[in-house]
């Protein structure tokens, strides 16, 4: 193994250098893979531009830190392990060796708090630490986060193998589209087509980039009427379009009171069944909320670091509606493996590789960053 | 049957007179009753100070009418019934004669609509009408409204018979109680205790009126573990304690923060499983929402009219909270009869006369209004 | 209009006669139609062999009537409407008139006893009355069944309207498709993917005729991952496939065993998440629940008639397992203009056409029931 | 620590004995107890009768073993534990150290099969162990269950603090009060008083043993209207009518026929919302069903070990009743702390002390067991 391994490291808000790391040192549970593709995610974005603030209001508030490499939507190769970890790393127990693929849950918990003991399936822990944001890269061990050549996988993280024949992009999406789980708690609380997220029903998402995307893949998939996509740029509505969507409406072109209006003469006048916020934008949802139909269901989950405040009327958007409101930051480790499955099973009708619309080299993170920050790109992913 | 009605009419938001307006004439399907008791409801007194809003953003969005006689908890007895109509009238299909007791749903719906259609245990209805809030007093049937002599049901009401021993106050209290169905929904969306209205939850009642302290009775009576009730009026905390709280918090007493504090004190430092608002004041909502766990369910239901804007972020009080929030302002119609049975179940224990604390003559309607407006009153009811 | 119908009549099991019915005399609230397709039900084919017992065991029991004109799978146009029922038949109220294109509910329900005021959206009706079941053809109206040139639909029924464009086939389909909101409930009962129907799972049904076929349909449309069918007939199975099934198993060629070891090897040793019970035999039960996993999902809903006992161990087949039995013989009306967007939005991936493989006049009904019968025919219909 | 450890072992069906085991030798992770007391659990009956098979049909399907020290209803002080595993045993992570009083969930997991990984709650593990039943008393660590002086609780067993000033016999039931979870999840499956278990709802339980008696209590608590109680002994229904239930029948006096009419006249003539099969008899599955309302909620959780089979009608049973079955053999480790707590704030009313009927030394084990099948006993417990 090197001595040294190359990392793209944000240093500070708006601030992205490529440094040489140690290489780190193996330890008990822990995993060092060779990197493969590591997406930029909207929370590195926000770090980029200052906004910093996770989990914010609950006992998981905790601020990005500085210097760290980020990336937490990784697949890479295992080039290291504690041969007495074989059977305890992957999530179900199985063989894990040097050259398997792998991808991770980027959540890694307490496993004792309430929320642990509670909310299982979802990583809420009290002392939750998160791959690619938690990690300083000037502490060993140096490199949690896929923006390298090599990274080191703690301890207690949860890990999935991923197939010999996975499309290497799609590693990279894994991630994100486990997030789409939000859309599987909305079928849960249907009532046939009444409430919840029912058969046919009508779904806006608000916000088409790589997460919002996702949003309406999941949604066609699970059996969603009209799609209706609402975002900035028409770049990424025509992708919503072939990614599932039945309407785009561009936002530059339209006032807010006109996009509500063209949602209702979309929907007999009701308003969506269901909202979807992926924008990470905190007036989307009063703006959202408009756009449901009473009795409908807003899902939030793009505001995933503090974004600042809107203002609402508690009346007119929650109570006179008879909203449910979804509130989402996290998502559920055990649904790794059944994402991969679901994803090949459907990528012939929506390629999902196409989602990764730019691929750079770690020595140009930061233009990476930059080009992840254009409206006229999707997933930028970053590859050794 | 007299020529004439003595009433109480709202003329204005702030004017209540007594009038004699004409006795109505019975029509197929409609029932005229000679008034045992009728509440003064929240709604109520908004009308009276002004908010008239009711189901803003709706397709039902609607202005409480003036002049009319208002009263929509009701209890009376059948005075007139069509013959044809014995059979029909009654929510079972029971029959119903002169002389029967009956309480009703004060709402009447189209039937026809999207919402009728769907959401069929609750009246969203697209033109829903409301007894005591959408019948102008200046033309027939004058009286669509239970502070009066005697009041018109209009045809496709849902009447519920009232049972000869249960006690006229209580009857009184019904429509109030079925709006604690909230309850039964966040059961239903309780996932053992990690979500939603779990067994031996801690539950935050804000505001405890007549509506919060039902909440707080139908809370305890659901298996609640700590519940505990907020409100400026040590006069309701008391009663609140009475009726199945273990702790109140004084608002006239602490600030806001010192307030989430203390939810938090004692709830192991997470916040509460449940909150539900029952204030109608628009602030409620971010302080609730800090005052809620992670994970938590927060049941919007007090702002049943416009009472005007909040801030909120949406970051920490709806994303990083995965926040449940269920917003409401319509109850089931087909929770009347349930209602009635457990109500004379649990009187020993929460011996609900004594939530109608005062009790006023038509005559004095408007010193009646006065006192429902003290914070040492609960519920203030209308007999002729 | 003629004074006499002609009409396929089911006078006794075993036996159906094409008769010459009289002309019904239109009533308040109902429909005359001229017929335009009528498919053959289960129900149809059950009462044909003998099995006539319907809802046993509840309030609603009753037998299939003889004679009568069968036919509950409708659709046909308005040619009497009394003019004041403009716009009250129509489930949401619109206008309806002479020439209109319209299908039915066939249950008829009293709208006022428990069942009617609690399962809202369900005809569990005490009282339910069916359509081209309960009515017997020698008495006025006559023809309330669709296998005759005219039928009569009664007052209280709920009437959808066809679209001019929407295919005579898909017409004939649409009720057995509302039927597959049994899916919609497994997904109510969703945990992600621990419980009910979550996102991938692996749906066995058992029997793919029209019942069985269009629940592998529903499940792929609702994001279901492997689809294995289960049926004596290859013939079905090959159009099982079609339909989004990933895997055949052929009863004729395998024992009980056989199958469920089949279905445990395409889970991982599991057994399904999900099985449906569209064969219509009661010894389907046991053996489907030897094909689910723990914690997983059993639908029934093929045993729609008494079909007779069967054996089961408690604690292996339901308490060991952590079984969840949805019980199902009945469907929303609340799901016909849903059903309806959604096949024509599924047309084009799923030819519907092609589940109605034959189609008879009404004289030659009986040669249309013996088609039914045999295993290489899915949905036969009867034309004028 | 003495040399020997006096243990009831019960080394064959219908044998028990009472032996002097070697005392174990501490484990990292394991803890060593000085018991207080253990309960005589329906299983360990069902053992001596030789039932034997746990998990039938699933992949943790397992005998229990002979010899083996049986006890998993379990109370008791720490004697030993390794220093390095203060922090680490215990259900949330708090201090443990020698003087404490514990108690635990029975089942030990693997924490990585498919089971482990999605039912997170609840313990399906494929390779489950079961404290008392899974480990056998003729090699190490010999005493892995409660009737015995100490016992040792294996690694990776959940182990929950008990307050000092907890009841010990409290102690003893805390395990069957959290197995009432099923009516926990059977609110889950509410909707409003229309399925599920609503507010208010008819509840039957058949065979009111320990397990049935805390059913009664908990659906109670839970907020249920009219409960039921039925069972072959005198003695239990009349506790049961103490611990909550409205009306008892007596199997003893009345044939099945009788008993569903009874049901139903309490019902008017409906059947129960909820039936709650507490029996452990495979024949109690279709008498229950017939008790039960159409659209209402059976949960079979008595029949935790193979008892053979019954025969029921598939369609009357489950089809036509609209049925939904929720089979249980397992609890929620979650809900340890809170059954304790619920069950202090319950004491007053419900003197959960009483159940403990009566006490024995290890020396009288056998006798125990057998007061232990006398239908004038509920549960019985060992103390050293």
């Amino acid at each position: 193994m090197p001595d040294k391994v190359k990392a793209a490291v944000m240093t500070a808000p708006g601030k992205i250098e490529v440094q040489m790391l140690p290489y780190p040192k193996l330890e008990r549970g822990a995993l060092i893979l060779k990197m493969e593709m590591s997406g930029i995610c909207g929370t590195d974005k926000h770090a980029y531009q200052g906004q910093t603030l996770l989990y914010g209001g609950t006992e998981a508030e905790q601020h990005i830190v500085f210097p760290a490499v980020h990336g937490h939507e990784n697949i890479g190769e295992i080039v290291e392990i504690d041969p007495r970890d074989r059977f305890t790393i992957e999530y179900h127990g199985n063989e894990l060796k040097v050259g398997d693929r792998v991808t991770m849950c980027p959540n890694v918990i307490c496993g004792h708090c309430y929320y642990c003991r509670h909310i299982f399936a979802y990583p809420f822990c009290a002392k939750n630490t998160t791959i690619g944001l938690s990690y300083p890269s000037d502490r060993p061990p140096y490199v949690v986060g896929g923006w390298a050549e090599y990274m080191f996988v703690p301890p207690k993280a949860w890990v999935y193998k991923v197939p010999d024949d996975f499309p290497t992009k799609l590693g990279a999406l894994v991630e994100l589209f486990v997030v789409t789980a939000t859309l599987d708690r909305a079928k849960e609380f249907s009532r046939l087509e009444a409430r919840g997220f029912g058969f046919g029903d009508t779904v806006v998402v608000q916000g088409v980039g790589p997460i919002g995307l996702l949003h309406v893949t999941k949604a066609r998939i699970l059996g969603a009427g009209k799609i209706i996509a609402v975002d900035t740029s028409q770049y990424k509505l025509n992708l919503a379009m072939e990614f599932g969507a039945d309407y785009a409406i561009n936002m530059s072109e339209t006032t807010k009171e006109e996009r509500v209006a063209r949602v209702r003469e979309l929907t007999d006048g009701r308003g969506a069944d269901v909202v979807v916020e992926c924008a990470g934008v905190a007036d989307a949802l009063p703006e959202g909320l408009e756009m449901m139909r009473r009795g409908g269901t807003y899902i939030e989950t793009g505001n995933f670091v503090d974004t600042g405040e809107t203002t609402i009327n508690v009346h007119r958007h929650l109570a006179a509606k008879n909203a449910l409101v979804i509130g989402n930051c996290n998502h559920p480790h055990s649904g790794y493996y059944r994402a991969m499955e679901m994803m090949l099973r459907y990528n012939d009708r929506f390629p999902f590789e196409k989602l990764v619309t730019h691929v750079f080299k770690i020595d140009d993170a930061a233009e990476a960053m930059e080009k992840s920050l254009d409206p006229e790109s999707l997933k930028v992913a970053i590859v050794p």
